[in-house]
């Protein structure tokens, strides 16, 4: 459901109101009912929920009597208001994160698709995460994840993530990137894109530092990254300049992951697509978990009019999940490397 | 002509050879006759070569008689090995550099297209240059220039070029990001553009900064030089997330240039349309200059085969320079701000 406050609940029910995506799996709504019902109807999306009940949940496979939702709350209507974040919109979705977390990590659901959230509502509320994705690391006792993106032209790996610009050369070391290597191997893997495919590293600095002219961490971290995947059996290819890259290399068959250096070396050609052109996957959790690549837009939340808000990222989103909940064949995801599961 | 024994004399001659370009305007190729003799025979270009003496050059209207050659030298073929970057090529390159020059310095020439060099070479036969932009701008007294890309879906100016992406945040100032966004104005009016239309400044973070959770340098400079230009009336606008823009913004209609900090923001969204999907404009010089956005390629040059080198990167440098040129009217470039012929 996401932040009640933001768009997330009309988003859902325009994504779910689109009988093409529930043909492609078992979906389920996680949110307050009463929230969902008048999102529906704001946002005029067709769509019928059927309030289940946990236990019900394996049972409920779409029947045609409604889409089926799973409450979270019951009551959460009135203790926020629209289009503002609050303590009260961030305890409502923290509490549709804990109860869908807690079905993948039963493995009741093989994935969970997450709408935007407040960062700001979870804290009001008393939930110290920055964002979903440590939430969520912290329900599954995960360590570290990854973001990838996926579901556009390339699927692109970021080694770093909400990092000032100015500290990006030192919160990569060789470590770090070695292990994000790993991700990647392991994406290709798990997610049956090719084992047998290149996992493409991006340089830092312009041109790749052009022979260390302007920078030397492709030498001094980058180089030897791949050479240290490369002895763990990893396809790793790079140090590439990164403006050219996408060009010169982006249509190779046997590209199976392309590793940007930070957030926005990896984003700006992820998005170039526009929104709904890629979906965030995160890599790390046992289960497969897609999000949006937007915020929650309280300036259009919940609004009368025209500006009913755009369901494309959370559509795509979803694909990506449903996708990678069938490659994945319902095993839960291991992310170790080498990883005794490397043979299949 | 570009460094001779790169890709430079074949793509030249590819790229004259095309009917379309040399009817749009009167071009001179400058270079040595016979390495671009050779090197049309070799590309298989359709040109022919009619070498004009320097003072003929003004009357140097295609006549049938073949493509106008200004020989900036006479003797390059034999002093340079076909592939490898030496004094020799360098010394062939850097006269080219300056009969062209000298062209457009004296008014003879709108503008000038630069095919790709080598600093190496450059460097060998005494010519202290990292590239073509700090050679020109040296000629022409030019104390400081910008890069912008043209010709693709957006205009993009850099704030920052050749730099470590560690030093990026150190040597972005007020007062040059400022100098960049006057820049940017200038390149508005003077290239009929429109004047009224939209400077938008990208950020320098992931989400430029989140409101200073990543990184102070969007409220601490970014912020102010976009101030202090609207104060001069620039429509200066942002920081934006650079993640997003092109996804949200990029189809405005009111856009007229997009600023990025640093080369790789910048230069990943350019090149996306791959090669010859932009061109390389110099800001700053008294007169239109475009470059190809790609290098000398040695590896690929004076070859046999089926390896003809492509020069969509050249024929997008020319075109541009061309549009370029007939925008500005033949005038000499002012790129002073406020400037008197602001009010043109």
């Amino acid at each position: 459901m996401g932040d009640p406050a933001g768009i997330g609940p009309e988003i859902l029910a325009r994504t779910l109101a689109l009988a093409s995506l529930r043909r492609e799996a078992r979906l389920v709504a996680v949110g307050d009912p009463e929230v969902l019902e008048r999102a529906a109807r704001h946002a005029g999306a067709k769509v019928r929920f059927r309030v289940i009940a946990p236990d019900a949940f394996d049972e409920s496979a779409p029947d045609g009597r409604g889409m089926a939702l799973l409450a979270s709350t019951e009551d959460a209507w009135g203790s926020f208001e629209p289009g503002h974040p609050s303590a009260g919109s961030g305890l409502a979705a923290a509490r549709a994160i804990e109860v869908a977390s807690g079905l993948a990590l039963e493995r009741r659901a093989a994935g969970i698709v997450t709408a935007p959230i407040s960062k700001k509502a979870l804290q009001a509320a008393g939930y110290p995460f920055p964002g979903h994705t440590e939430f969520l690391g912290a329900l599954a006792g995960a360590q570290e994840t990854r973001m990838l993106f996926a579901g556009g032209r390339h699927r692109i790996l970021l080694a770093s993530i909400h990092v000032a610009l100015r500290r990006v050369p030192d919160v990569l070391t060789i470590d770090s990137l070695t292990r994000t290597l790993e991700y990647a191997a392991s994406a290709l893997r798990i997610f049956r894109w090719g084992g047998r495919k290149t996992v493409a590293v991006l340089g830092l600095n312009p041109h790749a530092g052009e022979d260390g002219m302007f920078g030397d961490e492709e030498s001094r971290i980058i180089a030897p990254a791949i050479e240290r995947a490369k002895a763990s059996g990893i396809r790793a290819e790079g140090p590439f300049p990164a403006d050219t890259f996408f060009a010169h290399r982006g249509q190779d068959a046997g590209l199976g992951i392309v590793v940007a250096m930070y957030h926005d070396q990896g984003l700006i050609p992820a998005k170039m697509g526009g929104i709904g052109g890629a979906a965030n996957v995160t890599l790390g959790l046992p289960y497969v978990r897609s999000s949006v690549d937007h915020g929650t837009a309280f300036d259009r939340a919940w609004k009368r009019g025209k500006l009913s808000p755009d369901p494309s990222g959370l559509v795509m989103a979803t694909r990506v999940a449903v996708d990678l909940a069938a490659r994945a064949k319902g095993r839960r995801l291991d992310w170790t490397w080498p990883s005794s599961a490397s043979s299949t």
